[in-house]
């Protein structure tokens, strides 16, 4: 969640390839998948150039690759397919703005894959890379441990399934669509986190509390940051008069488009729910002061004025006539009950107590 | 008024109909309605194919469907109409964000029906959807336990009602009106609360003061949250190309627009209001505690020193000439006015009393 | 300045008249003016068919009519001028947003007048319907407890008022701009109890001087909410290609246009006035608690310690050597003077007194 | 810096000339400039006829008013230019929201000349007008006590200044130039006292602090709110496509914008300090109150017990075998000193002192 | 960090050279690159005048200018490359809003070059002016003490860099875009301290960590200030239609463009996580004060009771029946020890401790 590094990157000329992200051992894994409406060939393959292969058309390919630490692979990748060495940079820069950008030949989609890690609660965000043409797709992972695209493989093996009868772009879609539903499982998860806390407010608030209702707080603004822009970037996908969107694809992505801005919706509505919260404890806080202050002073109220009369009598003057009275220390013990007495009368009707 | 559970689409093909709602149980009732100026038949039927016997026009049928458990009936009316698989998914899906799409041949509008429960005070949001055709009208709703339709069903059964002599768009703008309606008796019933709240801020504000504010406030924002995408919808019909409006309609959707304006211009101003009393709420405990604080100094302000000197007195110093003064104690008793009162007078310059 | 009650329309037919406003009984009075540059004549008439007989151009008939409860006169002058039902409806109820429709034929303006109650210092709020036809000019108003308009009667006494000379369309500006002008009074009004709690906040604050501020607060989101819609209103009449609104009348709305906003910046400008008082109480409100806390602190520590040392020397123990001194209580003396005294030069170097 | 009040044109007619200004009395003073790129005469005038006779180009006439009270002025030179009668009110009327308006044969800019009394630190605003026609700038000014425009005199005196050799639209520019930058003096006097009261806060933040925070607040505000309305204003000077500027105008016109923006970037600054500012007073505050209680609970934590401890030691009950000991005493004051350094032991790790 | 004085400029003529830089003294430094794809030759040189000898396309000629006090430089550049005086007066005004201003000729471009001292951890920013032409570049620097340009030289020297292959508009982009990768430097330091900040917070706040707070605060405010303007200016320079940028840039402005968005994303989140941070710094703060009186008024309850029955039988009555009784000071005794525990196990209760 904090702030990748840029620093090596300032002043190279743009277009350099650095990897900036944080698995920078390991392999890089490329599988390939092979479809039209008939026939499905999946094979894991080992250099890039080995997809490349163009296919007649419908049939489509998918190839994914997991993990950038191979720069050879990304430029293989370039100089086949005629990228743009910017569009290569962007993908190694794995702190990237989500956008989608359509460079004519083909078109470059990027957004942030988001995981929730159950034990630790901590957010994991993961940059997925999407570039469309005329008959395939390539998709790029930024980590190893897995992503949220199996069911989009079930689905493909699926004779019947429309995603076989339709083109790379509504795999592009089927893409898209099932990492912002992740968004919803993490934003469900946060929501459940966020009912749990405020329970808690109400029974017993802590200061572990607050700092529970802060860290929720960030991981709001760090998702809002890393889905914001992909509303933008979706709208431009739903308009786009780039050839490689279908038309019968649009419809998807307008309905994609709705569920981008309910996913923005609920964060906007969960941000206030937390401000709300905070407000609450800071109002308990000052309330229970208030109620242990009163005590103190009610304590306080009643035994200091027979503090003073106790002393008084305490006093070793010779001349002290109350002293000698027979009923002297009774009416002391008379007094204290009476000042004691009054005084919770008062507070009672002060509503103190 | 919580976030509904998207979990178990997360990955499905766009279109899967999975019923998302809450009241899976229970039958789907279907009612239909079939009217034109001189004639009106209303009935329930089992399926709703029954209802899909296309009648010539002006005859307008609407097709009410209460429970959405029963997923055939959504297959089949999807089958018969047309209808793009997404919009059946939508109807499904009852987290929709309130919008409305034209798909040429019909018009889809979903939104959410408002009711509060009398007793526990809360919220009930139900979604209505609703597909307007060239003569018919298809409305969805999500739970069996009634709605609010109850007096448009009435206008229908008046011969004379401008509802019987007009299309299947106006009966779409009173279902909608009547809606927009119930957001207007649910705002009223927040604000009586609000000022009931108002009151016992000023008398006597507790802790449940501020949970109930802070419960309005979410309700505030659930209502926002379910109403604010509303006006846009509205509006878009308003605009709308699409034949199936009519002109003579338009200016009864203008006049909802405005409805939808004032639901929203009265929303923020209770939010508003809301969190003045919240600051209202802070500084008045602030100034309660003030205030037990000047009774706690000015009490130990007062007997600290008064306790000094009657402490002096019980000193045991075998050489104390006070002790031996005839007056010694009247004059302990005489400094000890003196002091208290002398501090009473300083405290009443400072205003403390 | 509550919300009005607007359940009992919920669910009727639009354009059903039903009275909405709080003045339900007393006559509706209806005063009729006619004028040209030559003639003026204005009585008071029983029934609205006696001003509908329609006078050649360029006679002005300036109807005004007081008092919503008679739904007859609404109904006969929605026939006799072919006034939409919808619009008709808008003047019944009493809670409108301000706005200006074009219906072709006729202009319908709907606004609030505000007066400001000297004594209470309670906000009046009446709504002003006015439609605007070829040659005439109807008022609505909802109250019958007098109106702002006096000042533009006497301007049409006067032969030589441009006022005279122009048509109704001019006449609706003239009534505009008193309406506009109210609320700078009133603004002004707010201004001058604005200043005066600022002196009481830094003289004497107390929970009432910060109840004053909050109703100010809202009675400047009443304002806000019922001015901020004529802005737009104005804006659009002022940009209107209706041949209602002659060329040489939109250099005055244009005008308007200006009060009106600059109405909106003095509302804005009292609004952060308001919420920079707020923080100021806070502030010293805090302020004078640490005060209060730092009195009694400094005493308890003074007068603790010394208590200590006198209760130590009235322990009754048998072997004490001190007691036997002979200047043993006026070492005692000496040494409570020396705390005491160190204790206010260290509270000095501190700064706390 | 308070709302000028308006009252005393409620209602009257459009363009009727009152004088709302301050400075009621004392005479109007003319003052006229004519030059070209070779001659320039500058005299003070009786009346604004004489100033009126209409020189051929390139001659240039400015003609400077000071003071308003004297309407005779006002309406000659309405009426020898043929002003428009609300132009005429809107230089009377000192409340004017900055704006600039064609009216087709001249051009309308109004704005606030703004200066800061150095003793006081009060604000001080004065409403310009400006009316620019073809061969003429007239500049009403709202008081008499001098104003900010010597220099350009000085520069107009200048025979080879770019300024006699262009338009009135350079004089206007000029005029408007050197308004402006008396913002940035007026800011940077206020940013200065801004570092004054930011280095007061750190060392010994008072009540008086927070006021002259706020009062610095308000003279933001107010400023804002006079210079807001100007870049509007200058934005559509510099797109004007009025015949009247001149294109060699508009690129110091785009560059006066550029100041504008620039002030109001300031401006925004200077605010969002001054609420950083508050929020660390407010925290100062607070941290203050818990030092201070922790001194007052450490106090009491250490000599409550050790009271409790001498005051039973002071009791007279007869069999007490302590008092018969005969180190009692010296076990009463070693027990003190143990639970007095056993309690600042305790505070220590609890980093209370 | 402070609001440079724009005084002495106030009512000069526009376009007059006046030195507002902090650096007055020194050298003006002028350096000299010429290159094109097969040549380099980079010198110093005495007098601007050498550098403008225009080489014949496509050599590339880039001037550096390293301080701004000699203004003979700026009026010589000003009059052999018919820049417009206000450029010119805009190059020395070092408190320049970032812009970009096309004048056909030539490009005004002008920044804030920012680095972040290392032991002050004080912001540094120095005005950078770019003036791009057909076949030149001219920069501005307003100090001596380095650059961030190093790193562009560097790749210039590299015969095979796509840089010297292209015009000075891809030398404008390097440089832009190597500045704008020194924001990401700086925020990135920022977001280091903030994390060290937010240990603290949880670890042990002081005053001094708020004050840290408040000065990140106004660093990135000042970054904000600096920088927002960038955005609207690369953006104009990625849509010019000017002839000076050539297409094949265009996708590299586009791509810098990305990265300016981002970094006010990274400022935005900055901003949001500082403002968190004071929120749980106040609560925690409140928390503190309510442990600190839970133990006084602990403390108190305790012992005030105690007190008040040992003074009670340390009075002098004579008669007082239980100072006789033999067991009277063990029942006093086990008094105590019931009453403190019973507070005890009460607090305990109320989970005080």
């Amino acid at each position: 969640m904090s702030i990748r590094k840029r620093s090596k990157k300032a002043g190279l000329a743009p277009g350099t390839l650095i990897h900036m992200g944080r698995a920078k051992t390991g392999a890089t894994r490329i599988d390939l998948v092979e479809y039209d409406e008939s026939h499905l060939e999946a094979r894991s393959v080992e250099s890039i150039e080995q997809c490349l292969v163009k296919k007649p058309l419908p049939t489509v390919t998918w190839v994914n690759v997991d993990g950038l630490a191979d720069l050879e692979v990304l430029r293989h990748f370039g100089s086949c397919y005629g990228i743009h060495p910017l569009v290569l940079e962007d993908i190694l820069a794995t702190d990237q703005r989500p956008k989608a950008a359509d460079y004519g030949e083909y078109l470059y989609v990027v957004l942030k894959m988001i995981t929730l890690d159950g034990e630790s609660g901590e957010l994991k965000s993961e940059q997925v890379s999407l570039v469309l043409g005329q008959n395939y797709l390539v998709s790029f992972q930024e980590g190893l441990e897995g992503d949220v695209f199996e069911q989009v493989r079930s689905r493909l093996n699926n004779e019947k399934a429309r995603l076989r009868a339709m083109g790379p772009d509504f795999l592009l879609h089927a893409l898209l669509d099932v990492i912002v539903d992740h968004y919803f499982l993490v934003l469900e998860e946060i929501s459940d986190r966020i009912e749990d806390i405020e329970d808690e407010l109400i029974d017993n608030p802590t200061t572990a509390t607050v700092q529970a209702i802060y860290r929720l707080k960030r991981q709001l603004l760090f998702l809002h940051k890393a889905f914001w822009p992909l509303r933008e970037a979706v709208s431009s996908l739903q308009r786009r008069d780039s050839q490689l969107i279908r038309d019968t694809t649009v419809i998807y992505l307008r309905d994609l488009y709705d569920h981008t801005v309910q996913v923005l919706d609920t964060l906007e509505t969960l941000r206030e729910m937390l401000s709300g919260m905070l407000d609450i404890y800071l109002s308990s806080v000052s309330n229970r002061l208030n109620e242990v202050m009163k005590v103190l002073t009610i304590i306080a109220t009643i035994f200091m004025p027979l503090s003073f009369i106790v002393g008084l009598y305490g006093m070793n003057f010779k001349y002290m006539p109350e002293l000698e009275w027979h009923y002297g220390y009774y009416m002391v013990l008379f007094l204290s009950a009476l000042i004691g007495g009054g005084m919770l009368v008062y507070f009672k009707k002060r509503r103190w107590i």
